[in-house]
């Protein structure tokens, strides 16, 4: 190690695995990365896709969590603004900049219902969903009291089975409500189907949001009846958006997946059979990982186990190589089988995470990198923002 | 909401989810929260049992990242120091004045060795974990140029199937490596059989501790044969450290679990077949959640998922209820077996989290709450620390 590197040693890895300029081989393990070519890649086609189909495209923040990328996907992919889970990522988003945010959630706790009605204060345009008639009221008040407007999505249980009414007639009572509830306003409607989007056969998801779609169309229809007009009928994700950008019902997408990718997205076919990480859609996201200790002859370990991944969706694939194979984790640790005993200590290997939402969720930084180059660190600025 | 609780709502939410004095009604979730009361029941518990075993015990920080934790466990429990896992957590470590920290793994990349080098100048005894003879040279160099000295403990793979050497011939060549080189000196023995420590019969963690026993002896008599003196022999869990503290062999623990509890640890059984969460420890860590959608009779949805939690070890267990049950997560939601119907909207939940360490990981803050009061928040100090 000369001056100079010791110096780039000291300025990093403190609070910070990488700084720009710096090359691939001293970021600091483990880390997420980005392949920004693979990234805009992904990000412009995506938004040449929703124009060519005359979909607005809402990418949803709850994957990345960055600013950063978000900012990208608007400018780059012509995202129309973010949809986000949480009242603390809608805050990140809306400190950010960003001037159109859906909460694609729920939110019924007193604190966070005033929270989210002072949001419009910082000049965005602030959407919430509703899945019951009280909440109406709740989020009526708030706004007032601020003086503010939330634009409210009726949400539609179309087969996740987790929140949403199932029934046009409930979701007719809560429209109406919106309707005439001061500083409210009604959106439209909120119906993504998020238990196809993983299915590996194409046939399978266009069953499964063939099925989706009824419901959705009984309540349009129903509040065309009541002379009810949704601005929006949003949802969709990276394995159903061909579904609903040409289904006649949908106007807006909410994808998230598509511009990062992960091992889980890996295993989804198209309805050619082929994977969609290959053609489709890139690999844009790994995880960085050392090789920390190698006493046996057929097995390394490296620095990525379950503090640096969420597993939830299986193991990660590490990127471009079948000589080996990642084989299981601890907190700290990830054990590879290296029958061969090619890999050498200190080797790097990018791993593919099983799911990027939660994956990207445990880290504070992105190192985007270009040629070999770190060219941006970005922070994952709603990360842990559950609340 | 009157104008004082109103105020309160402003001042929480944003970055933090509650604040001191707050009731606990009025935390903001999901959150970790910590049952003070029990968490320094646990901690003298511990502290009493070491003193009482002659033992030395160096508490896991890798499991709770928190330096007021840490602080608590060596005022309160007698605790000489903290292990952890990365450099990144000892920087942490180490900046919040923690005298005594072990890095309980290897370390080999370039920068990483540096900074590890590095600490000593913060006033702390710093060891770390060698499984290759040809790290020595890389660490001594390093402590050279930092003008530091660095203690070096040999790890013994004792059963756990990861780092650590095999063979006591391996183990001498590196302690006698360790002793003559410059900047270092020889600690003793690292021997942590984490495989046994979630087991849930007694008897079978005993006969896996006597295997693992094995190893650690030859390695011992091997060392005293060429006239190398351990000081410390360091290893144990919460599954194991009555077999350790009562083997004659090591002298010093490493429990992280005990002063946490999580479900895993719920299943795992004392000698007498009870569960060690009933009696031996109790359960000091919760996810507090709130019920925020409700649109099925028999289920309702929390706002704790998957970015609250790790379920590596399984789902998490609702305390204190019968009638509920935790039944799936996704990103952002859980969904929770109500059949009775008898959850109201914004209901608060505690769950005990599958994994208390990769849970924790997840989190900026620990709501430290008492008779039903927040009495603290303290950062979860070296969260996201795997680099």
């Amino acid at each position: 190690m000369n001056a100079n590197t010791s110096l780039a040693g000291l300025a990093v890895g403190y609070d910070i695995p990488a700084l720009p300029g710096m090359g691939e081989a001293d970021i600091q393990t483990p880390c997420l990365i980005l392949d920004l070519d693979a990234l805009e890649r992904n990000i412009r086609k995506m938004g040449e896709y929703a124009r060519a189909h005359g979909m607005r495209h809402r990418s949803h923040g709850k994957m990345h969590k960055s600013i950063d990328v978000q900012k990208l996907q608007e400018t780059l992919g012509g995202a129309v603004g973010v949809c986000c889970q949480k009242v603390s990522e809608a805050e990140a988003f809306a400190r950010g900049g960003i001037q159109d945010i859906l909460v694609s959630n729920e939110v019924r706790d007193r604190v966070k219902i005033d929270r989210l009605a002072h949001l419009p204060k910082y000049g965005a345009r602030i959407s919430v969903c509703v899945d019951e008639l009280a909440n109406v009221v709740e989020l009526s008040a708030a706004a007032q009291r601020r003086d503010t407007t939330l634009e409210c999505l009726v949400e539609i249980d179309c087969g996740g089975g987790r929140c949403g009414v199932k029934s046009a007639s409930a979701a007719i009572e809560i429209a109406k409500a919106i309707g005439v509830a001061p500083a409210l306003k009604f959106g439209g409607i909120q119906a993504y189907q998020g238990t196809l989007q993983h299915l590996e056969s194409y046939e399978d998801r266009k069953a499964r949001f063939d099925d989706a779609l009824g419901p959705v169309k009984a309540v349009l229809e129903a509040l065309r009846a009541v002379g009810l007009r949704p601005e929006l009928v949003s949802g969709g994700g990276t394995g159903s958006y061909y579904f609903e950008s040409t289904s006649g019902v949908y106007n807006e997408l909410q994808c998230g997946s598509y511009a990062f990718m992960d091992a889980d997205y890996g295993r989804v076919r198209d309805k050619d059979g082929n994977r969609i990480d290959h053609g489709e859609w890139e690999n844009a996201l790994f995880i960085l990982t050392s090789v920390m200790s190698h006493t046996k002859p057929d097995q390394a370990v490296c620095d990525a186990g379950l503090k640096a991944q969420s597993l939830d969706s299986g193991l990660p694939v590490i990127h471009g190589r079948n000589d080996v194979k990642y084989i299981s984790a601890s907190d700290e640790h990830g054990v590879i089988e290296d029958k061969r005993g090619v890999l050498r200590i200190n080797e790097r290997l990018k791993l593919v995470p099983g799911h990027c939402d939660p994956t990207c969720n445990l880290h504070d930084w992105y190192v985007g990198v270009r040629n070999g180059k770190v060219e941006v660190v970005w922070p994952v600025s709603a990360r842990g923002k559950s609340y």
